[in-house]
């Protein structure tokens, strides 16, 4: 499909960026990438997305989408091709469902463990992460049905909204030691990781997890480190 | 339409409980409501939403649909008639974002007022209520176009996501003697309040103010009060 003038603001280590892009992939659209220089928010940006002045946003034929699985939805409905959301009012329904809880409760309960201020409260985030696994095992084991994704024999608005966090959660893996895609616990997940990482329209944007802990290690250190004089 | 079995638990006080029943009255659905007692979660709440355990939970055949926005979504999308979403998908990113929004922001800052430990962390959550209804004064200008709502002649998303609040917004108000909906700084968003609520399908289950402010005073002197012994 050519483009029509399709845009996307973002940065390589971003998850929420992932997703957007998986997306446009999915479909087949060609799109700029406009990546934002870390620790710096051009004028573009700021101009596109005004409330949050956060990324990603498309930009299409110059109009602005914001907010990562809204911006999944817009080109589930822009574009034809290959379906991300589930025909079905009820199956939308219960994918919006997860992609809201992958965001609002789960993502925060692993970024949460690093920043937890207390054993226990590391230990209770660290539970959350579990526990929420366990929910996505369940949900793979029954709209999966066999089937190697969230959608089914393809790629999904959950397996995007999931699937954008496994850059990540390796990275924390590598960082804490502790496994949280666990074959032991979670073996359909840890499979769908695998089928998903090596799809065509993921795997050229999903980012190095060496290169993801790096960019924690630099991260870490300019944050900790004392305020130059 | 003839009810296909369709049930609602929620809350007769709670604005997300609101939204599903403001759809459900559009696309004229008749549905039981299912009332949740105060302080206590039933059987069937616990059993329909396991992973929040919160209203509402819309029950359709017997199929449970959780999150307010993600229900009047599915409500729109599984019953003809009234259309709550606009139909260009660039609008319903559009309307979509401003659900997001004021859940995500401008709701929270509106409940943290009264919860703002010092007088600085009020007068930010003061400003950011003023800022997100100056940002939706805007988007009703530009969508309304002279319009009475969000949605243009008839009520839809935002006016739903926006409107569910304003029993809550004027219990606050009456409780902290601020007024939030001001004419002389969000015109239009007056206007727009009062033919929201006078609306057929909003005045039936709009709770009256007076009652929220007994309900809110009910609910301070019970958390303030000494353990019972």
């Amino acid at each position: 499909m050519a483009s029509d003038d399709v845009k996307l603001i973002g940065a390589w280590a971003s998850p929420y960026v992932m997703r957007p892009r998986i997306a446009l992939n999915l479909k087949g659209v060609e799109y700029e990438f406009l990546e934002e220089k870390f620790g710096s928010k051009s004028e573009l940006l700021l101009k596109s997305n005004p409330v949050y002045k956060k990324i990603p946003v498309l930009l299409h034929g110059g109009k602005p989408i914001c907010e990562s699985l809204i911006i999944v939805q817009y080109i589930d409905e822009a574009w034809s091709g290959h379906s991300i959301l589930p025909s079905d009012p009820y199956h939308r329904a219960v994918a919006r469902f997860w992609g809201h809880y992958i965001d609002d409760k789960w993502f925060p309960a692993l970024t949460g463990i690093s920043r937890a201020p207390t054993d226990e409260a590391k230990k209770e985030a660290i539970e959350q992460v579990f526990a929420g696994l366990k929910f996505l095992e369940e949900v793979l084991e029954k709209s999966g049905a066999g089937k190697p994704f969230f959608g089914g024999d393809t790629i999904g608005y959950i397996d995007i909204a999931l699937g954008s966090h496994l850059g990540w959660l390796r990275a924390t893996e590598k960082l804490s030691g502790l496994t949280y895609l666990d074959e032991s616990k979670t073996p359909l997940l840890v499979c769908w990781a695998e089928k998903f990482s090596a799809h065509e329209a993921v795997k050229c944007v999903m980012p190095e997890t060496d290169k993801l802990v790096e960019f924690a290690q630099m991260l870490k250190a300019k944050f900790s480190a004392p305020p130059s004089k």
